[in-house]
C-alpha cells in the first residue's frame, strides 16, 4: 500500500534548524518570507500532495497515459487534478514574480517538489518541465517571447517541454538533425523528429510550448552549431489565446517500465514555426540553464520516492505478522509479531529512512546555495554559492536518485512477494523511480560533469566551495566530548580524507590520462555524496543533542535524529571505503579488455 | 535487443578445467559421462536457449498470462514450445533413471539451466518446479505414489508446483491453516486456499501435479503440525490417464511486475483428494528437500539473467555511437565512436561480466558437490560435500539473484532512455530477475539460514568445508611470482582475514544475543560470497596463467579470464571491506530506533 504524510516535521528541521549557520543565510530579498509563512506553504503543499496527487498515484500508473489519433490522454483523473493545481496557484510557486509567480525561495520550493514527487512523480512532470522551459526562457528569450508566453506558463494555464533527444542521439547532441530553416518574418520553420519527450502531448493544458534544439542552415557542425527555439503546439492569436495547429504531430507514445502516467512522446516538427530563443548556434548553454534546474528537480524525485519506499515499507513491517522476534516475542497475543522487530527488516528500513534524510538535508543545502546565488546581496557570497551549487549538481542528480531507486527496491524486499504483485503499488516505486537515473543526463554522465567539468573549473575553486565548510566543521568538532559524536566524527574525518586523496589522484592522473579521470568517475561521485551526507548527518545530530541538552520536549524527534545519523556512520558510509579502493585501483582492469573479446 | 548466445567455451572451462582439483572429482557414477558427451548436451540445450526460448521470451512478457473463467492460458507459442521441448527429453535431464530420467551430473545440468534461465526465464519455471516436485516425491513419497506420478513427471507430460504461502503467511509456515481432514480409504479432504503458486495453473500439460502444505487436524501446532500432500488437478484414472477433476479452482492469477509468463496462481482447495507424502507432521522436512534443490536453481536464475543482461548490454555498447572516445577517435570515419570506448560504460559492461562469470564459476563448485553428495564412494566425501552444499546454497540463492538483478539494472543503465523502454527488451531482464530474490525464501531469510543454521551447525563443520580449501589454496599460491596473480592473492587473503574475523565476531556476539546475528546477516552472506567468488576467480586466472605459459593458442579466451579476474579484484571486491565494517558495528544501530520512532 502506497503511504506517504508529509514528513513536515523533518522537512521544518532542515529548513530552519539544520543549515541556519551555512553562511548563505539570511537574504535581504526574503525577509518577507517569514518562517510561518514557509510553514503555511508547507502544510498547504502537503495537503495536495496527499489528498489531491497521492490517489491518483498507482490508478494512473495501471491505466498509463494513451495515443490515439495522434491525441495523448492522461489518465483518469489528471486533467481535474491538473486544474485544481493550477487554479490554486501550485506552478507559479517558485516561477519569478513579474511573471505572475510567487517567487519563494528554493528553500521550500524544493520540500514542497518533494512532497509532489512522492505522492505522483509522474504529475510532477507536467509542471515540473513547464517550470524548467520558463527557466530557460527567463534567461534567454527576448522581451516579446517572454511577454506572449511567461504568464501563460507561469500560471500553468500552458505547460511547456524540453526537446533535445532525437532516435540515434542523446547523450551526444553534437550529432542532432532537426533543422530550423529561418523565414523572412524571423521565424523559423522547425524540422525533425525528436523522442523521449516528457510531457510532450497531453490533455491537460490548451496550448504546450517546446523548446527545441535544433541547427540553422549554415552553422558550425557539432555542439556549437545547435539552436534554441521556441515552438508552440497552437500559434498564439494576437489576442494572445491559442489560434491554428503549428506543424508539430505527435508520432506516439513510449511504452516504458514506469512513470507511466507521464506521456513521453515522439514528436514530429514538419516545418513547424519556432522562434529563436537566445542568440543562434548558443542554443546548448540556453539549455543548459534548465538543465541544470531540472537535475536538482531530478534528484528531488529521487529523495520524494525514498521518502514514499520508507513509508510505505514501515506501514507493511508494522502491519505483517510472521516470526517471533529473536529476543522474545513482542506480540506475544498475536499469531505472531510484526516484522518490524526482526533486524534484517529493521536495517532495511533504516537504510531508506536514512537514504531520504541525507538526500533531504544535502538537497537543502544546495536549495540554501541556489537562493544565495540569486539574491545575496555579496558579491563573493553569490560567487561561492554559485559554485557550490555547480559542484552539487551532478552529486544530487546522480546519487539522489541512485539512493531512491534502491529505496524502491528495498521496499518491494520488505513486502517480499507482496512487494513483486501490481496490488500493493510498490513496485510501481521503483519502478517509476529507475528512470530518474537515466534522463537529464545519465548518472554516469553526471559523474562525468563532476571529474571533468567541474573539479577543475577555476582551478578547483567548486570543490573548495563544500571542502571548506567541511574542514571548517571538523575543526569545531574536534573538542567534542560525547562519545556518540565523536565516533561520528572520526567516521567522517575518515572519510574525508579519503575523498581528499581521491581528488588528488584523479588530478593527477586524469591530467595525463583522461579515462583514468573516466574510469574514477562514479565512485567517485559516490564517495563525494556521502562525505556531504555524512557532514549533514553530523549536523543534524550535533544539533540534536543540543536541543536535548537544552531541555527540548521533542525527545523522541531528537533521539530519532542522533539514531539515524549514527546508522548512516555504521552501516551505509562504510560503503566510502569501497568507492575509495576501487578510485585507487586506476582505469586499468576497466580498460584491458580489448573490444572484440567482450 | 534481448541478445543471448549460450557461453559454451566458458561453460566448458568452468566444467572441465576450473574444478578438477576440488576433491570432489572423479566420481565413478558418471564414468560413463565423458566430457564429449557433456558437451554435446551443452550444445544441444544452446539450440534449444537460442532457437526455441529465447524467441518466446519477449512476447511472452508483453502477452502475460490470461485468465478467464477460472481457466489459465499461456502467452502464444509457449505451448508448442513446451510440447518441443518435452518430446526432445529436457525436463527428464537432471531426473532419477529409474523413472525415465537421464541422471546427468549436476555439474552440467545446472549449466542446462543457466541457458533455458537466460532465454526464457519464465518458461524455466514450469520444467523447474515439475524438478522440485519430482525430487520431494523421490525422497518422500511411498512407492504407489511414485509409480503413479513419477513417469509421467519426469517426461513433462505431467507438471508439479509447490504450495506452501498463504495470504497470511509466507516465510512463516507456522502460521498455514490449510486443512487436512483424513478420509477412511487413506486418503485426505485438502481444504484450504494458496498463493503465489508458480506454475499453478496453464495450458501446458494434461494433468498437474500439486505438492500442499496442509495441517491434520489433531496435530502439534507452529510447524511441527505441517504434512505434505499430492494433490493432483486431476484424480488419474485405473488406467494412469488423467480422470475426473479434483477439487482444485484457480481463483485468479497474480499481476506481478514481470516473470509475466509464468503463471502465478491462487489457488483453491475445497476438500480436494490428496495424498500424504512422507510422514504425518514432518512435511516441512520434505519440502525443505524440494526447496533446498530449488534453491539453488533460483540462483542459476540469477546467473542465467546476468548473462543475458551482460550480452544484451554489449551489443548495444559496440553498436550505439555516441560521444568521442578520451583517447581519440576510435571510429574516425563514423559520426561518433560506440558507446563501448567510454570507461564508465565499460565498468558496468565489465562488472555484468564479473558477476556473471564469478556466478557461473561458483555454482559449477556447488553442483560438483551436489554429485559428490549423491555419488561419491567415499562416506567423508560425501559428507563434506553435502557441508559444502548446505552451506553455499543460501549464498548461492541471494547473491546470485542480486547480482542477477543488479546486472539487469546495469544493463538498463547502459542502454539509457532506451533501456527504460518496452521496445529493447532489457526493462524486463531486470523485472524478471527481481522476483528472484524473493521467492523460495527472501534473500534476508537466506542470510539469516547461513548464520543463524548453517554456521553454528556440527560445531561449524559446515564452515569448514569452504573455509579448508581457501586456507590450503592461499598457501599454495604464496609462492606465485606473477605480479598480478600476488596482487589477486594478497586481495583474495586480506578478504578472506575479514571473513574469518567477522565469523568469529558473529560466533561470539550471536551466541549471547540472536539479534547481533540477524544484523550482521546480510553483509555477512555478501563478505562469504565474494570471498568465494574471489577464490573462484583467482583459481581460473592461474590457471589461464598455466595455459598461456603452456603455449595454448586459445590466447584470447585465456587473457579475457586474466582480466575479468583482475577487474573482479580491483573494483568489485572491494565491497568486502565495506561488508566487514558494516558486520562490526554490530546491531546497536539497526535496532536502536523504538518501534513507534519509526
Amino acid at each position: 500500500m502506497q503511504v506517504y504524510k508529509a514528513p513536515l516535521r523533518d522537512m521544518r528541521f532542515v529548513l530552519h534548524e539544520q543549515f541556519t549557520d551555512d553562511g548563505f543565510g539570511g537574504l535581504a530579498a526574503f525577509a518577507e518570507h517569514t518562517p510561518d509563512l514557509l510553514d503555511a506553504v508547507l502544510e498547504e503543499s502537503a495537503k495536495v500532495a496527499e489528498e489531491l496527487l497521492l490517489p491518483l498515484n498507482a490508478s494512473g500508473d495501471l491505466e498509463g497515459c494513451t495515443y490515439e489519433n495522434g491525441v495523448v490522454r492522461t489518465p483518469q483523473g489528471f486533467k481535474q487534478a491538473y486544474r485544481q493545481f493550477a487554479e490554486a496557484g501550485w506552478p507559479a510557486l517558485a516561477a519569478p514574480v513579474e511573471w505572475g509567480g510567487q517567487g519563494l525561495p528554493e528553500a521550500v520550493n524544493k520540500l514542497t517538489e518533494e512532497m509532489i514527487c512522492a505522492a505522483n512523480v509522474s504529475f510532477s512532470l507536467y509542471p515540473g518541465l513547464t517550470h524548467g522551459a520558463t527557466t530557460a526562457l527567463q534567461g534567454h528569450a527576448s522581451d516579446a517571447l517572454k511577454q506572449a508566453y511567461m504568464p501563460k506558463m507561469v500560471s500553468g494555464e500552458w505547460s511547456g517541454t524540453m526537446c533535445l533527444t532525437e532516435p540515434h542521439c542523446g547523450t551526444d547532441l553534437g550529432l542532432l538533425r532537426t533543422r530550423a530553416d529561418p523565414r523572412e518574418d524571423g521565424s523559423y520553420a522547425i524540422t525533425g523528429s525528436k523522442i523521449f519527450i516528457s510531457a510532450g502531448d497531453h490533455d491537460l493544458t490548451d496550448n504546450i510550448i517546446h523548446l527545441v534544439l535544433a541547427r540553422i542552415a549554415g552553422g558550425p557542425a557539432g555542439v556549437k552549431g545547435i539552436s534554441l527555439f521556441l515552438v508552440p503546439k497552437f500559434l498564439p492569436k494576437d489576442d494572445g489565446t491559442p489560434g491554428a495547429r503549428n506543424g508539430v504531430t505527435v508520432a506516439g507514445i513510449e511504452h516504458k517500465m514506469g512513470l507511466k502516467a507521464s506521456a513521453t512522446c515522439q514528436i514530429n516538427f514538419d516545418g513547424a514555426t519556432g522562434w529563436l530563443v537566445g542568440e543562434a548556434h548558443k542554443g546548448l548553454a540556453a539549455m543548459f540553464t534548465m538543465m541544470n534546474t531540472e537535475r536538482v528537480s531530478v534528484g528531488v524525485q529521487g529523495l520524494g520516492l525514498a521518502e514514499l519506499a520508507y513509508q510505505s515499507a514501515v506501514h507493511y513491517a508494522k502491519e505483517r505478522l510472521q516470526g517471533r522476534a529473536l529476543s522474545g516475542a513482542k506480540n506475544p497475543d498475536g499469531p505472531a509479531d510484526p516484522i518490524i522487530v526482526h533486524p534484517d527488516v529493521r536495517r532495511m528500513l533504516m537504510t531508506i529512512r536514512a537514504y531520504a534524510e541525507g538526500s533531504r538535508a544535502l538537497g537543502q543545502w544546495c536549495a540554501r546555495a541556489l537562493d544565495a546565488e540569486a539574491h545575496a546581496e555579496d558579491p563573493e557570497t553569490r560567487l561561492r554559492a554559485g559554485d557550490f551549487v555547480a559542484l552539487m549538481t551532478p552529486v544530487v542528480k546522480a546519487l539522489f536518485t541512485d539512493l531512491g531507486h534502491e529505496a524502491g527496491q528495498l521496499a518491494i524486499q520488505v513486502y517480499g512477494g507482496h512487494g513483486y504483485i501490481r496490488e500493493h503499488g510498490v513496485e510501481q516505486i521503483a519502478r517509476d523511480a529507475r528512470i530518474a537515473m537515466i534522463y537529464e543526463g545519465t548518472n554516469g554522465i553526471q559523474a562525468l560533469d563532476l571529474v571533468g567539468r567541474k573539479l577543475p573549473a577555476h582551478m578547483g575553486r567548486s570543490l573548495r566551495a563544500f571542502f571548506h565548510p567541511v574542514s571548517t566543521f571538523l575543526e569545531d568538532m574536534a573538542g567534542e566530548q560525547d562519545k556518540g559524536l565523536k565516533a561520528m566524527t572520526a567516521g567522517l574525518q575518515q572519510a574525508f580524507g579519503a575523498l581528499q586523496l581521491s581528488t588528488a589522484t584523479i588530478a593527477q592522473k586524469g591530467l595525463k590520462d583522461p579515462e583514468e579521470a573516466g574510469a574514477a568517475a562514479t565512485d567517485y561521485l559516490r564517495l563525494l555524496g556521502l562525505v556531504a551526507m555524512g557532514y549533514c548527518f553530523l549536523k543534524a545530530a550535533r544539533i540534536a543533542h543540543r536541543r536535548l541538552a537544552e531541555g527540548s520536549e521533542e525527545t523522541d524527534f531528537y533521539r530519532a535524529k542522533i539514531v539515524t545519523a549514527g546508522f548512516f556512520f555504521d552501516r551505509i558510509l562504510p560503503q566510502a571505503t569501497a568507492a575509495f579502493l576501487a578510485i585507487k585501483s586506476g582505469k586499468r582492469a576497466i580498460m584491458a579488455l580489448e573490444i572484440d573479446a567482450f
